[in-house]
């Protein structure tokens, strides 16, 4: 395996988000997580991972605070992993992958699920961004700017005791 | 360097979503492009990614057509990459990322952009899911409809000739 970069030291958000959440598997788990899974098990059964490589996915989330540990709700000796407001807070990613494939994957067939609202049992609309004044935006429509300086701290790389994998070079992201 | 299972079996569009791209940094070369990012050279230094794996990357992503390759818009002989419709796609998804990073981030203080409207120069709102009737919907508000199995194909393993890394068993995906 190849020791991932940390992108922590980057001032972008996408790669700041990309950095807590760790690795593709551990966005599934977390998936798994907000669909009710909570144990050790049902990850292992849904995800297929090595029971090794599935441990440090669950310790690390647990680490960074996208999911707690509590005590089986039946009252079992088995430990469970419950989402945070953090882990909770993933949703709208997940909404979002899952609509890129509803809209350009090349075997739409293949998909299982359709997200429902749950009153009406309709499927939801597309992820919309809008205006501060309620404008729906697209891609076109925005454009980054840069933040007040005197709200950077200075940059130093904060690396990670991080185990993901994930191949590059050990040289910082510079946006 | 772990060979990466492919996603592409799996019927949960998050998971083949999460396919296709490949991996964090081809994601975030789509983010560059987006930026408007075109060259190699631009990628390069932005991304700080070797060479070798860079080129792959691009290569993967004009491959499964995120991008596309064209003549430099300045005549010159350097080859440009430029977004696709699938690739633009790949905007609210981004925008969710940063979002996340923006709510939850350890360090808010460390991001250097912002999202904003190009119009107002003001930032954009939170991205928002609506029921089909407009109703705005949180994670607790959706669940999961299976559909059709008619319109559902027998499920095979699909296997791409993917070479991004990011370690796993070689088991599929159930879900």
């Amino acid at each position: 395996m190849v020791k991932r970069t940390s992108l922590a030291s980057a001032d972008c958000p996408i790669a700041r988000t990309l950095d807590v959440i760790g690795d593709w598997w551990s966005l599934l788990i977390i998936r798994d997580a907000l669909l009710g899974r909570r144990r050790f098990g049902e990850f292992q059964k849904s995800l297929g991972l090595a029971k090794n490589i599935l441990t440090t996915r669950l310790r690390t989330l647990v680490d960074r605070g996208l999911l707690k540990m509590a005590p089986a709700s039946d009252g079992s000796a088995y430990q469970e992993y419950v989402p945070t407001p953090k882990g909770r807070g993933i949703f709208p990613i997940l909404v979002a992958l899952r609509q890129w494939s509803e809209e350009f994957d090349e075997h739409p067939e293949e998909i299982a699920t359709l997200l429902v609202d749950r009153d009406s049992g309709r499927p939801v609309k597309k992820l919309e961004l809008h205006a501060s004044d309620g404008r729906l935006l697209g891609f076109g429509d925005t454009t980054l700017k840069g933040r007040p300086k005197s709200s950077l701290r200075a940059r130093q790389p904060v690396r990670r005791s991080s185990t993901s994998e994930g191949g590059s070079n050990p040289q910082r992201q510079p946006r």
